[in-house]
């Protein structure tokens, strides 16, 4: 029924058997009737598996038991979700499994389910309006410092297909752990955020290039594969002025090495639910805070000058690295390095990055 | 620990246990060790799933028991595969399941596993190579026909970001039934084949817009949403010389179609494991075969005039859609319209379509 299913019956659309009220996702699969939103925003998650013995639903790191009818379908009810896209799955007798009904997405070192929760009515910022789009493209190449076929994804402003006269400035944006370079593209929602705010006149156009950050040495990567194609290929501005860097998490400390190792590269940086860690982590000599915090101190003045934005973003005290930033920061204040500091509730989550971008964004090349 | 992996432990790159010789498929995921291939192409699954009663790994529709070892890892090995890329499932106790070590693709329906076999030594057609690289890009547009946000992937060829004087021919090409626009961008490795017969100077450079074929009425949003939003926005040429339409499956229906409905947009049209059904098929009129042959009958001089190129191509006799296209080409042979047929082994996967849009691409704007 697979193979037949391909030549036609997709044509063929279900009669919808939703519950009163409730409503289908944007991130279920289009003949995906589960999951669904009551209209406080509780997720309701079905799952037919006859023979098993237990069925559990884990969102955002909160399990739910599910119950089985007499037709073999478990489900369960959470609570109130917060609004925004968040990671889930459903465990059937101790397996790790993606919700069949559901999108994926590559985050939690895997293709996870996501279920994204309805802005409350009147917030637009990070839902698709009617308004000018940009796009975002996919482009491959060979690292040749990874070895490697790698991808990126670059947002392109409403105006790059079109006016072919204009340079935009760019932003380099990573991911976190566990994630790569479609997380910025997909549950970040980046070309959705740029394109409303640009619509609004609250940030000027610019192009956001996200790579994979799942590399050897990032600062090479970044600066000898991502950063001249980009120049090469696409009508970039191509100085400091012009140039940010961001990154959420694992992405916000290879954000730091790099603003430490490269300031000449960029004056914005912003760094997102991040910061390094208290002590030596493993072995790797770039999750060391110490080495870092010399190097700032001894050209603290450099620093503060060369960047116009130094942006630190966090998910409330119930964000994982809320204790690192705040050490970070503590440091920051005692070295005398300047920063703006902002805090979201929603710990460590896509919701909170994308407000995160939302406001750096304002920020940029001003 | 799903949220500790976001912060740091995503750098640590697990040690690699591979089984002498074996190789791991590119759409594994970067930490998945399974599935792998053996030296002639046997595929290798595992999964762990301690209180499973039964697993079975299905590929290509054959379905293949897995074995349960003292660690309540399952494992089974499959006859050799066929290059290229398959779609497959994991069955854990009845429950359909995609493989949580794989990359996910839309097909059946669903987020499916699939695994790139390997082409045979010296067939770098469908392989990523050292050559000029074009881009996929993402353009999101609403759609009125549909009252839906929907998207389009568009494959801009190696010289678009950078020779800007330069307007190039479109080719429109849809996916199958249980697909969507992501088939021919993904599974399809529409820029890998674009891009190889480019370098070789085996095709022109041209456009390639994937849309979604998943609509109430496939020809109004072809002609009045997505043609109407690439000429705008892309640098192409827009006289029917330079368009051509295509697809496989259900797509090559909708594509029959519109070749037939609006022959004055194309004068090139390739329709790959498919032909309208031999009896009326549901409700759908647009899937009567004897209202298009009546028009084509009708205006036969027309049609094979306008049409430079009417390109059929078939996996074979084991292609489900075998006995429909040849029932197609008798028609077509008794009415007098005029088509080019070529058949490769395979059936209805993507491998075969993979080949049938390399054979087609080396036929347009000639």
């Amino acid at each position: 029924m697979k193979r037949l299913s391909t030549l036609g019956l997709g044509l063929l659309l279900s009669a919808s058997s939703l519950m009163a009220q409730n409503v289908r996702p944007v991130t279920n699969l289009r003949n995906g009737q589960f999951p669904q939103l009551t209209a406080d925003n509780r997720g309701v998650f079905q799952l037919k598996a006859p023979d098993a013995k237990e069925v559990i639903v884990d969102i955002g790191g909160k399990k739910y038991p599910m119950t089985k009818d007499d037709k073999g379908v478990w489900s369960a009810t959470t609570d109130v979700l917060m609004s925004g896209i968040n990671y889930y799955f459903l465990y059937v007798d101790g397996v790790q499994i993606s919700d069949p009904a559901s999108e994926t997405f590559y985050g939690c070192s895997r293709m996870s389910s996501c279920i994204e929760v309805p802005y409350a009515k009147g917030d637009v910022r990070f839902e698709l309006a009617n308004v000018a789009h940009g796009e975002t493209t996919m482009r491959r190449y060979y690292s040749k410092n990874e070895g490697a076929w790698r991808r990126m994804f670059i947002y392109l402003p409403p105006s790059y297909q079109t006016d072919l006269s204009k340079t935009y400035p760019v932003l380099y944006i990573q991911h976190g752990g566990g994630e790569d370079e479609r997380g910025w593209a997909l549950q970040g929602r980046t070309d959705i955020i740029l394109d409303n705010l640009i619509a609004q006149g609250k940030a000027n156009e610019m192009i956001v290039v996200m790579s994979d950050g799942n590399c050897k040495d990032f600062i090479k990567e970044l600066t000898e594969e991502c950063i001249p194609l980009v120049e090469k290929t696409y009508r970039v501005k191509k100085d400091a002025a012009n140039r940010a860097m961001a990154g959420l998490s694992m992405g916000g400390i290879q954000t730091l090495n790099i603003a430490v190792a490269k300031p000449e590269l960029f004056q914005y940086v912003g760094v997102f639910s991040s910061g390094w860690f208290t002590r030596p982590f493993g072995n790797n000599p770039q999750m060391n805070a110490e080495e870092n915090y010399k190097k700032l101190a001894e050209r603290k003045d450099f620093y503060n000058k060369q960047f116009k934005q130094f942006y630190l973003t966090m998910g409330g005290q119930e964000d994982i690295a809320f204790n690192n930033c705040k050490a970070m920061r503590e440091k920051f204040d005692e070295i005398g390095i300047k920063y703006k500091y902002f805090e979201t509730p929603g710990g460590h989550t896509w919701p909170v990055w994308r407000e995160s971008l939302y406001q750096f964004a304002q920020l940029l090349w001003k």
